[in-house]
């Protein structure tokens, strides 16, 4: 599945659970902020190296595994209620930071 | 473009830029934080009501585009170090979700 | 318990259990971030006025106690480690935003 | 100036500029976690050797202490808000703490 149709699953899962008048962007924006701070405490105690590794451990691969799904829903979720299309807002900033930081 | 093709024109972006010794997954976690700390700001002292109408402002419509840009730069860049498939992670979250939450 | 006292009890505390090479600036600031996710996640649901109220329901009160300790003890580590006088630093701050926002 | 001080200063610097009805628990936890992102931002490309030694830069050791200080106001304004004493909230913390965690 891809962006757009990720996001059509993750706003009917919404829809039946009758989620809508909480996922405000305001709210949105909060959830998303605590699905970070979960996926950052996976890592806060491990040196550089030890972080390059964490997939190599399972059940810190599972964990970090959760976490991603976790911010990406909020971040697809956050982009679709603002109706921002995040590829298109990506590449152009990616246009912008080529210019900002030449190779 | 797509999820895949995104990852690699970021991917391209950060070697022509020899930024690869940096982008540790802990280092990309606390990127991710950043990011969403600016995003949050837009939102922190508007109403519920206020953020869902947020997009008609043009000044903040940008802001929040620019914002959700670099969230998704910085997820893809760690799911890409860390070889995670964010769409399936996703997929196999909303499973398990649907699970714990019953329609 | 004040500031200074706070800070020689969290230290004493680290030291005993061997925490120190874990507590650098980059990993507490990380721990940092983690813990308020914790605390956003307690009022990201909650409209601006039920989260005025949060305090009346035991167990979220409860909560927000601890999530309020836990980012405390992480900025009062973070700020010791890296010797800065946080009263002082914020006094400061508050000279400086009185120009900026005047009254 | 210590924590009771320091919240009377805020709470008065907030009263004269009629900031009273943005300041929600909701809103405050928004307002911690972006400053707690620009708190990050400073130390997210730095090696853990280098965290250590981020006050040796001027310019970066001024930068960590307004965010240092920033941090703390809004966790002593949020606190403040919901009647929190920091300090014995910090204490009780670390008691349980001591048993979870034992020397």
């Amino acid at each position: 599945m891809e962006i757009r149709e990720l996001q059509d699953a993750l706003a009917a899962f919404a829809r039946e659970r009758d989620w809508g008048p909480f996922h405000t962007p305001k709210n949105l924006a909060m959830a998303l902020t605590g699905e970070v701070g979960e996926l950052v405490e996976i890592f806060q105690w491990l040196t550089p190296e030890e972080s390059a590794a964490v997939m190599a451990d399972p059940e810190r691969a599972t964990a970090v595994r959760h976490e991603l799904a976790d911010v990406f829903a909020y971040l697809l979720m956050l982009a679709d209620t603002l109706d921002v299309d995040l590829a298109a807002a990506l590449t152009d900033k990616m246009v912008s930071n080529a210019r900002k930081y030449p190779a």
